[in-house]
């Protein structure tokens, strides 16, 4: 059994959903190491997050965009969490909701997704910057 | 340290929640191998979804899926992938709402769940037909 | 390669976000044992949840509730799962909705996260009671 992990930064990137499983993979070679095994992908900030999709039709990533602006808008009465500024809580919230952790089977040395299954990251400030993330895989 | 994996098929369901614990331990057997250890099931698909509620009474599938009918309503006018059908963007936003994962442990080599706890296969298209999924199973 | 793995109740909490990172880890010291690994926290219950969020300011903890509350609101029409109370249903929904597992890489004998986030406990009952919690690590 091999345990393997390393930490990368992905190139910051524009608020909205971004495909991002080459970045992934490519940073993450040793994957193929594993016959069998699973890959942990952690994201270490709490106003942006990770989720799997469509990796084909950018329209989708578009749509998801909008639609957590409806589910999550901007300067609701409500919040009180607001000095550092108006897209901060909703991106704290849209985090919770989406999650930190995507966990993806290994088979055969590479990324068991189906096959219009793509990794994002799930960008929720206006001008996040450079995301850290863990990457951990185990198996034989 | 043991490492299992096998994919299966779900049959196909209707749109909705369905309770999916028993399909998945009959097919996966394996986990009695494992004393103490983790399982995961994974969803190979982009409109179709996982998690865990309530395994008695029904009304919680249903009110579940009245209700993410409600957050993700379909026609919404800024939907632009539209060219699968109106249910189609929705099942991409409730499925990365809810997640392609289910994560559970293993003790003396039964599921861990809750005593109400059930896994559930949350279908979000009209016509989603069979589902793959990917069981992987590690502990001693 | 090792696998660690306990069950915990956690104190009665109010209806709200909770801050639980300090009480996960001082009842699941072992971890340090684990050079890099992996930690699952699991939570037994289908009206409450876990989530990863900011660990600092508590008012993101509150505006999380309140937006939580307007997304799911009681007392909605459609709701047929009512008897148990106006705040269970919404309960459930919210429940599938965070999810009920953390995972969180171990490096160097700790949990590796960043350096704003803590680990939530979301009670969405209004008297929820303990919870109970399975706590499993894995790794070198």
């Amino acid at each position: 059994m091999k345990f393997l992990q390393k930490e990368i930064r992905l190139k910051a990137r524009n608020r909205g959903f971004h495909l991002i499983t080459d970045e992934i993979t490519s940073n993450f070679g040793e994957i193929s190491e594993l016959n069998t095994g699973m890959m942990q992908v952690f994201i270490k900030h709490t106003s942006a997050s990770l989720t799997i999709n469509e990796n084909a039709d950018p329209s989708v990533r578009t749509d998801l965009e909008s639609h957590m602006n409806e589910l999550v808008p901007e300067e609701q009465s409500y919040y009180t969490h607001t000095y550092e500024g108006p897209d901060d809580m909703p991106a704290h919230i849209k985090a919770s909701l989406l999650g930190s952790t995507v966990l993806v089977p290994i088979t055969n040395g590479k990324l068991n997704l189906g096959i219009w299954q793509g990794i994002y990251l799930c960008e929720h400030r206006d001008c996040g910057g450079s995301r850290g993330l863990v990457l951990s895989a185990w198996g034989y």
